[in-house]
């Protein structure tokens, strides 16, 4: 296993001295704060948490940690779901959290500058005053951060349409594992020079380096939107309307699939009665525009589509009211899940025609192995959130138990041509399964990059690549 | 300077072992063919050129090479601006031209599966004939290859709506310098597990690995489209009106400007009358959508704008044929340039709102130097062309003479915030200028990730890294 320096009391002074004494934190409960994340009830102690204010003082922070051989983690808003922010080799954590500003936002070139602790729904509110739209929308919008998107090239509902984190981002600022700072590029829209170290770095999960500046891309703001949803009394038919609705040559702003599982759940957990709540599956689809009749002419098309394929029915929703009805099911599902029992969530993705083969070899795996499984999740993208739960309260045992189940579900995917993570990282939850998805050849390319910025492996050891990682504390302290 | 092994008898042997005698080139003329690309009148000569049909020909080629420590420069058609594809130490030219099938067009996912050597003007049109659209549309598009595309990160003029090359690239089959073969993902829309290997492929100008599959995303044709074209009687009208475009929140599917000097060059390239020749500049912009009655209504909002803004008139084209006229000024500079003299194409890009800045710089630049230039580009993406002619004869002589303007000109762009290449790439031809837009501390970044793929330094080398190569061969023949 991986071993680290101590974090001593002169290391403690000296990161004292670069941030000051209030940015320095050394006892819990504020400690254990930031030994979590949301991935599952996975719980680690960090030596000392720092909260730096500026590109310079992450800077001095590295180089201090490069002098010493000390673990660093980098940290967003841990709202992770692969333990990407965990710090499991304890040392220090790195929070971003007061790097917050929006920097500027650039009506000319339609880009934005953002440090990397701005929250994504914050960013996304002040470029929708000036007319202006940042798609990515992972479910923790809300308090998630710009930094941690970027580590985890995140996605969400609209990526269908309007892609990943990473299809925003054009350039970035980062400080390297020995403290150098560099940029990547420039508020460019076409910049070939190089290798492309920012996308390199999106989605590197901070291991490679930690980003302190982006410059994203924005996109005019489509002012209109309308949503639908179509129960199916069969997965297959709820599938084939995924593959008739991009063979209509439309495309949808958001296309969910909530499967018989989940909306149980989502009964259970909202406490009322939900339309079609026995449905084998229900679809949710999103169109938006910047043309209310075009939009409308779509619409229809969309709804004639769905109707002619077998959908039971479908319902429109034209006001926000109504819209936010429409999607309740959908967004409480993270919580409803929770609320069932302790639970692992598998971010399986694969080509889009074959979720029902994945929806379907999910359920012969849970058969098999004696587990309940709930899902739902992206299907206009493949990625669907396979969530295995069990009543064991005992995370060892339990993570023995599921384990095999687990990889059977990789594999189901990875079998499909999928992946084992569509959005949520790889982190130390996955990484165990990586090499399911990617060949010898690529994992030794990933283990040399890795070397070749870090090679003392202080960046948030134990993420992304295989290796042992010490064991969660007993129980989440929240 | 970099040494490689010569290609021995003994190694053409064993290269005709691998891809049989047909497809081994190894002498004058057809040799020299593989020795030249399309920028400026560069001519190298390779010790053999090699045609394999397989990834696994590819691989035993890779493995030979390593084996004996021979230089090996990848080819797609040749039709690159940076010198990509010139085999500056000689050495084995593998040409991919011969792996060009298209394997697959998915159209339940929308994505196809395609060998390096399919031309990306045949791509096109086989999706196009199933209502898809693959965008990226370099000026070679009727004879350059994916795999080039690939190589070089290719853009054109409709990057401004749908991105570049990159963006369409979801996964990637390649072949490392030591022959072994890997992916880098499937056909899925979203997938996170592990560094993006291929983002890190693309763009990196065969100087990694060598791509020998690609799968491509694809999105439904747009199948209506209207083209503007705007004179304007100064730099900065035009240049406001490129930022007016911007603020009206509609996304152009081209943005072009095409400067008095370039104008001057493709009157006398046609040989005839073009409206508006004296302007100062005019501008082109593509219209393009799924729904002809909101696409007619922005097109009166946008033509609105350029009146406003001082357009001199608005010249609409709604017919095949008027397309055909307004592009035909934009679309022969590249021939329009070349006629008038020896130049050096300088890539620039910057933020779209400094282009004025850009082309006033350029001009300054032109005047202290006493240089003639010729610029135009993509406005939009702010990806200016700067050509910089000569009339010497004498490549030697003028390299030096314009080698202090051709810097000044790329330090102007890199003063705006910009880069030495929006589109072309850094290859051989622009590499000792990558350090005055990356930093230091960036360039050793990929130093390492150079080192980590390619220990030995045999693939393309001379290429995107800043080192000494051997002079061109006095003069191309063609």
């Amino acid at each position: 296993m991986l071993s680290f320096a101590d974090v001593t009391p002169e290391i403690v002074a000296a990161l004292q001295g670069i941030v000051g004494d209030d940015y320095v934190i050394r006892s819990d409960p504020e400690l254990l704060h930031y030994g979590r994340d949301e991935t599952e009830d996975l719980q680690y102690r960090p030596d000392v948490a720092v909260r730096p204010a500026t590109t310079d003082e992450v800077s001095r922070i590295m180089r201090l940690a490069d002098e010493h051989g000390l673990a660093v983690t980098p940290r967003g808003a841990g709202t992770g779901l692969s333990g990407g922010a965990l710090p499991v080799f304890g040392g220090i954590v790195l929070s971003v959290d007061r790097m917050n500003r929006i920097l500027e936002i650039d009506e000319n070139n339609l880009m934005t500058r953002v440090q990397p602790g701005v929250i994504t729904g914050v960013l996304q509110d002040a470029v929708a005053e000036k007319g202006l739209y940042y798609p990515p929308d992972p479910a923790s919008n809300g308090s998630c951060m710009i930094g941690g998107n970027i580590a985890e090239n995140s996605g969400g509902p609209h990526c269908v349409k309007y892609g990943l984190t990473k299809d925003y981002v054009l350039s970035l600022e980062a400080v390297m594992p020995n403290g150098d700072v560099f940029r990547t590029g420039g508020k460019l829209r076409k910049d070939v020079a190089g290798y492309n170290l920012t996308q390199l770095l999106v989605g590197s999960e901070g291991t490679l380096a930690i980003v302190t500046e982006a410059t994203l891309r924005l996109i005019p703001m489509p002012n209109f939107r309308r949503t639908l949803l179509a129960p199916f009394d069969s997965l297959d038919t709820a599938a084939k309307a995924i593959v008739a609705v991009y063979q209509s040559r439309i495309t949808p702003a958001a296309l969910e699939i909530v499967e018989q599982a989940a909306l149980a759940a989502a009964v259970e957990h909202l406490g009322r009665d939900v339309p079609y709540a026995d449905a084998e599956a229900q679809i949710l689809l999103e169109l938006d525009g910047t043309d209310e009749e075009a939009l409308d002419r779509d619409l229809m098309k969309v709804g004639e589509v769905l109707l002619e394929i077998g959908a039971l029915d479908v319902m429109l929703a034209d006001t926000p009211a109504k819209e936010r009805e429409l999607w309740s099911v959908r967004k409480c599902l993270g919580e409803a899940v929770k609320k069932q029992a302790a639970y692992v969530e598998c971010d399986t993705a694969v080509p889009p025609d074959k979720v029902p083969d994945l929806l379907r070899g999910v359920r012969e795996v849970a058969a098999k192995y004696g587990i309940r499984q709930i899902s739902y999740g992206h299907a206009g993208d493949g990625n669907i959130h396979v969530n295995v739960l069990t009543d064991n309260p005992d995370r060892e045992a339990r993570e023995k138990t599921l384990r095999p189940a687990i990889e059977a579900i990789f594999q189901v995917a990875v079998d499909l041509g999928g992946t084992i993570t569509g959005e949520h990282g790889v982190g130390c939850s996955q990484s165990r399964y990586l090499s399911l998805c990617r060949d010898p050849v690529a994992m030794a390319a990933m283990v040399a990059i890795k070397n070749a910025f870090d090679p003392k492996g202080l960046l948030n050891p134990g993420k992304v690549l295989p290796s042992e990682v010490p064991p969660s504390l007993p129980v989440a302290t929240v």
